[in-house]
């Protein structure tokens, strides 16, 4: 299998990215095509002679920004990293991407040279959020910013797919996100997607509220993108500006200079579960090959688990078990 | 001034109803009509005669549940506390309702028995939500299900002048929640309202992404009534989500069967910041009259808070404060 890895994408590139291929090359037999800048490539890659049969580079002279437009980079910046990454897979010459950049450049160029899974009418963003004692996936989260009850239907069947391949969770309960638990309640587009979704989907439990989103009722969560979005940032905004809260308390309170052992650990495991790079990527579900989206600051912990999420993707074939959940639902393509 | 409350709504009603209300008597001069059972009220009374002279009470034999469908409850139950609270306010007899209730039932009650503000097209929900160091108000969170530009607009003109009023903050900063900084990201509802909000208002200061939500770049901050829902909600959740979970792990990790005094006094001191009794109810912004609504759990305490704010709301002039500022930007009426 070859994975290729967007170098140059991330806040941590490249050196994150490249010392996270090669962790990932230590404990498997893949091959990593690198792609980014080669001079910098070559000199790193010296020092690691025993890789370089597994290792290929693919050499990229421009990077794309963070805030940069996304619409037109696949014809803008053709020589950018995360456009010739995404090609190795157009051509097969990758079995997979990782990407830790522009999240809207890696969806539009992706859409633009490797296309939608047949029937799929719009893509998703659906990562694993961790929760005290479990996880769930939260879907879409923003890769569309207008979602219609049609794209929220194939959202719960393309995220129920992605959490039996991930966690398999045989029959993983989808629920919509909701301002009320009862099947009236909501705004038109939840109003009008509960009914499709109770017809339909034999594990749709209902409508759940957002105070009970980390409450491991449900295993898939479906919203449109631009709440979905709005709910995972503020979940990371909360999560932060708490435990930061927390540490100012205990250093005005406490008498030490050094906080006690018991407070630490604390801090350090919540940390810990929450932390998004223990999962890696996510794979921009509805394209037709594994497209998988990091967060941008990751480190090379969380490109070795991408890698390695990615690995999972390609063998157990995420694509066409997502095709087939889809046929098996003809109805909604 | 003579303020009403609602006896019979709210999930520790009738008593923390009653005992909130006695306590605000014995630190001011105003008059209560408490609007409930009169058996219970009259028995409550007879130890408190020395309010005999400033607490009215009205007779209601019907009480409406926290989840009974809204539309008709006027029409339906006449004779509930809600119903007949409200009716005091219409008719002048009370200068300001409080209710723990059924926020739809309160809210459809007050449009059809009091009306809107003149100019007003949709009422708003918007609590002001402590953060770390400060505090901002939230503008819809869920009086409407659906919002349209126009609707925004409104919202940020109320929620400037109840910012105002509430906190003396003169030209509070106005931001919309957003999934991206950019004056272009969004969906149609906030990329159709930015240009709006941006020409028209100003104290406008552009979008706000959901992770800064805590961080104090805002006094109020403005969406559509079911995103301000979904996000409320979600603040709540995960607030209680990892404070259970803080104290989960340090009963994991401790060696002491009791917890340290400095552990005790941060999660104190951060139940305290968040509580939301601390501040008593929110007015329905829009309506032609003081409605103020507390928590359906609030206590005794906020009880007497809400009285407090109802108070301030009438003295101050709420309602000719935010029809003011409605005036000079004559253009969305």
């Amino acid at each position: 299998m070859k994975i290729a890895l967007d170098v140059l994408g991330g806040d941590n590139a490249p050196m994150a990215n490249i010392n996270g291929a090669l962790n990932y090359l230590k404990e498997n037999d893949n091959e990593i095509i690198l792609v980014g800048n080669e001079n910098i490539l070559n000199s790193e890659l010296k020092k690691h002679s025993n890789f370089s049969q597994r290792i290929h580079v693919i050499h990229a002279s421009e990077k794309i920004e963070m805030n940069e437009r996304s619409t037109r980079i696949f014809k803008d910046k053709p020589n950018s990293s995360l456009v010739k990454s995404i090609e190795l897979v157009k051509n097969n010459h990758a079995d997979a991407i990782v990407s830790a950049g522009n999240t809207g450049a890696l969806l539009t160029t992706s859409l633009f040279l490797i296309g939608k899974i047949p029937g799929i009418k719009r893509p998703a963003l659906a990562p694993l959020i961790p929760t005290k004692n479990s996880n769930f996936i939260l879907c879409d989260v923003g890769a569309n910013a207008n979602s219609k009850p049609e794209h929220l239907i194939q959202f719960a069947l393309m995220a129920t797919a992605y959490m039996q391949h991930l966690e398999n969770r045989r029959n993983p309960k989808v629920a919509l996100l909701n301002i009320g638990q009862e099947k009236n309640k909501g705004n038109e587009l939840t109003t009008s997607t509960y009914p499709l979704l109770e017809k339909n989907l034999e594990n749709f439990i209902g409508n759940i509220e957002s105070r009970n989103l980390l409450d491991d009722k449900a295993d898939v969560i479906i919203c449109d993108g631009f709440t979905g979005n709005i709910v995972l940032k503020l979940t990371e905004g909360i999560i932060a500006h708490l435990l930061n809260w927390i540490q100012e308390i205990y250093h005005d309170h406490s008498h030490d200079a050094i906080a006690s052992p018991e407070f630490l650990s604390i801090l350090k495991e919540i940390q810990n579960s929450l932390d998004p790079e223990e999962y890696g990527a996510t794979p921009l579900l509805g394209i037709n090959g594994i497209v998988m989206k990091c967060h941008g600051s990751t480190t090379e912990r969380g490109i070795k688990n991408s890698l390695i999420a990615a690995e999972k993707a390609v063998e157990q074939k995420l694509i066409t078990n997502i095709s087939n959940l889809l046929n098996e639902h003809e109805m909604f393509i």
